[in-house]
């Protein structure tokens, strides 16, 4: 039998597996921050008509440009912008792998400051960036000087932050990317991922485009949406960053489908929305009951919520599970990370939590999930 | 006004503009190589059922593997394959990225035989791979000997090679492919997006698969099903090689809708593959008629026809575009190419070659096309 081995692949990526661990059929999913509620029937019906209405076209090669989306989604999000200002993609990943091919790609490089989402080091591998691996301060967050003093050590040609942070929770000051803009000579791409669940007060790194050409705002409909499953990301910036990545992008990148689909979600936004607020709820709930308790845990803006373990977190995500509560060990030890779900999610990952983080371990509960084998593989169980 | 040239871009993407040609409102449209018929009323019916079943679960994440997809593709594909040997993406232009992500990249060529499809330079550039552009013999064909030669001189990476070839129309030999692989060292993609057209007695590389790991067959949905605005593109290979891009393809790259669409698509093939024979035949037509006032035409196994013009076909594209009819500039000197449409669209096409071909030029028909300047983009019209 032939192996990866056996083939002339990149040096770089012999000997590796392919990404994933397998999705464990366990009662309570809360390791992929998807947002825990359907789709309401009133934006599936009309999903299902603004689809019906393209099939039988699908002989025809979709619109290149995604017009009608991308004009959408300038409504949505307001500050001015049109849709001259937006570009969409199938899922942030594409956006952000269609701006390391724009800006960075052999002999540039590319910075972050971790811990923070996974994908940013594996897009620019992808696209032969080198990757500059900085680090955020010991509680996570990140001060303005200590970002600029990174970004004068290395000199980047894109520097990546998240906002809120993946994983750890909290978003930024827009004052720390505008510092960072006003030090970098590359581009600055914000990942905003999770900007619909922050806490009031919370601005935008929106707010600076009109100040700055070289600032990529990259968004998803994966969570607040709820339309993890339509894989739709999309960034706002300059015009003239639209037109650079039309340069790299794949022709038709986008199907008719899918561009009719997401514009519908857009339109119909009221009701996907809604979750929102119910969502800040169990993540406000599980922030105070954990601290409660005397847990540490990270301020959350997201709809996820990073707490502190044992030493060994491993056996701490393997205690969840154990207890049918499926949740995330993102590599950082002592931590964990839980997505907020619905009332009665939160209430069963609340109720493990005090079993586990009491230190009265029961035994596994039985359930075929126990067995599983304990690979989370940081790289593969989310694509925003 | 902040242009692409003030940001960062790469070197090498500087100066340039955004790909894409505006797609001409012309009453006759046989310039992408779509599938002119529509997508029949029972495939409409079966995909948007398909399609409403996923629309209350887009919350979640869809299947990373795409394993039903790829079970049904590998149905359709027949020659023993199997769910393990079929990788699916957002159009072959997808696909082609990733093995290009996996098996090129920076450090790394791949080597054409033009005049052939021109993503696929593009496509390396993209990921940083060196683009090698050798030559097909002056009539389009290749010969074994050829080939050798310049992979003996080059050593490259990859090999791209098409069969049938775009622009040109004509299949090859897989005896041909089974030189190359015998004689290279890396991995050779067989670009077989038209292949449901090929001639009676025309073998497809899939042939060879079983004795040759390093071959990875290319399919699209985008021609013979008639599937264009759905963007579905597959392989075929050794296990391995599905393996391998999954270690660089973007985590979620295929929407559950998507899935879905193609999945309903393939299981009605019959429905919709029934177009192939109307198309061959029109396309016969276009040879034998051209042929027959004397103009020189390429064989074809496509839905296109390569036919030669005065040696300024800019010219001639334009002539028949101020007669409503648009074709294709693919950059060869003294050559235009034409898809193979319905009956009433290829008999447009034939008159207005007659006009123009019998050097007879009459004016402009005084439609807006008429003044649509003369902008073919070869980079820019097609995503298979």
């Amino acid at each position: 039998m032939t192996t990866i081995d056996d083939l002339p692949i990149r040096d770089d990526l012999r000997g590796k597996s392919p990404y994933g661990a397998p999705q464990l059929d366990v009662p309570v999913q809360l390791n992929t921050n998807e947002n825990s509620y359907p789709v309401p029937d009133d934006v599936v019906e009309a999903i299902g008509k603004a689809v019906q209405a393209e099939l039988r076209d699908l002989n025809r090669y979709p619109d290149r440009d995604a017009i009608a989306l991308r004009n959408e989604l300038a409504g949505y999000l307001g500050h001015g912008l049109t849709t001259a200002n937006v570009w969409a993609a199938n899922g942030s990943n594409e956006v952000q792998q269609q701006l390391l091919q724009a800006f960075g790609g052999p002999g540039r490089s590319a910075l972050g400051f971790g811990p923070s989402y996974s994908m940013h080091p594996l897009l620019a591998q992808g696209t032969g960036t080198r990757w500059i691996g900085a680090l955020r301060d010991p509680d996570f967050g990140l001060r303005p000087e200590a970002a600029v003093a990174e970004i004068e050590k290395h000199d980047p040609d894109l520097v990546f932050v998240c906002s809120p942070n993946n994983p750890t929770g909290t978003a930024l000051d827009p004052a720390v990317i505008d510092a960072i803009l006003n030090r970098a000579r590359g581009m600055v791409i914000v990942d905003e991922a999770y900007t619909e669940f922050s806490r009031p007060g919370t601005a935008s790194a929106l707010t600076l485009l009109p100040h700055h050409p070289r600032l990529v705002v990259s968004r998803t409909m994966s969570k607040a949406f709820g339309f993890a499953g339509g894989r739709l990301g999309y960034l706002a910036a300059d015009p003239a960053v639209v037109d650079a990545v039309q340069l790299v992008r794949l022709p038709y990148h986008l199907s008719a489908i899918s561009q009719a689909a997401a514009r519908a979600a857009v339109v119909h936004r009221a009701s996907l929305l809604a979750t929102v607020e119910a969502i800040k709820e169990q993540r406000d709930r599980i922030v105070q009951v954990l601290r409660e308790r005397g847990v540490r845990v990270a301020d959350s803006d997201a709809n996820f919520v990073l707490f502190a373990v044992s030493k060994d977190q491993k056996a701490d995500w393997q205690a969840f599970l154990d207890r049918g509560v499926l949740i995330r060990d993102v590599g950082l030890a002592g931590w964990l990370r839980v997505t907020a779900g619905t009332e009665d999610e939160t209430t069963a990952f609340l109720n493990a939590a005090e079993e586990i983080l009491s230190g009265e371990r029961s035994e596994p509960s039985g359930r075929s999930a126990a067995n599983a084998a304990h690979s989370p593989d940081e790289r593969s169980e989310e694509g925003l």
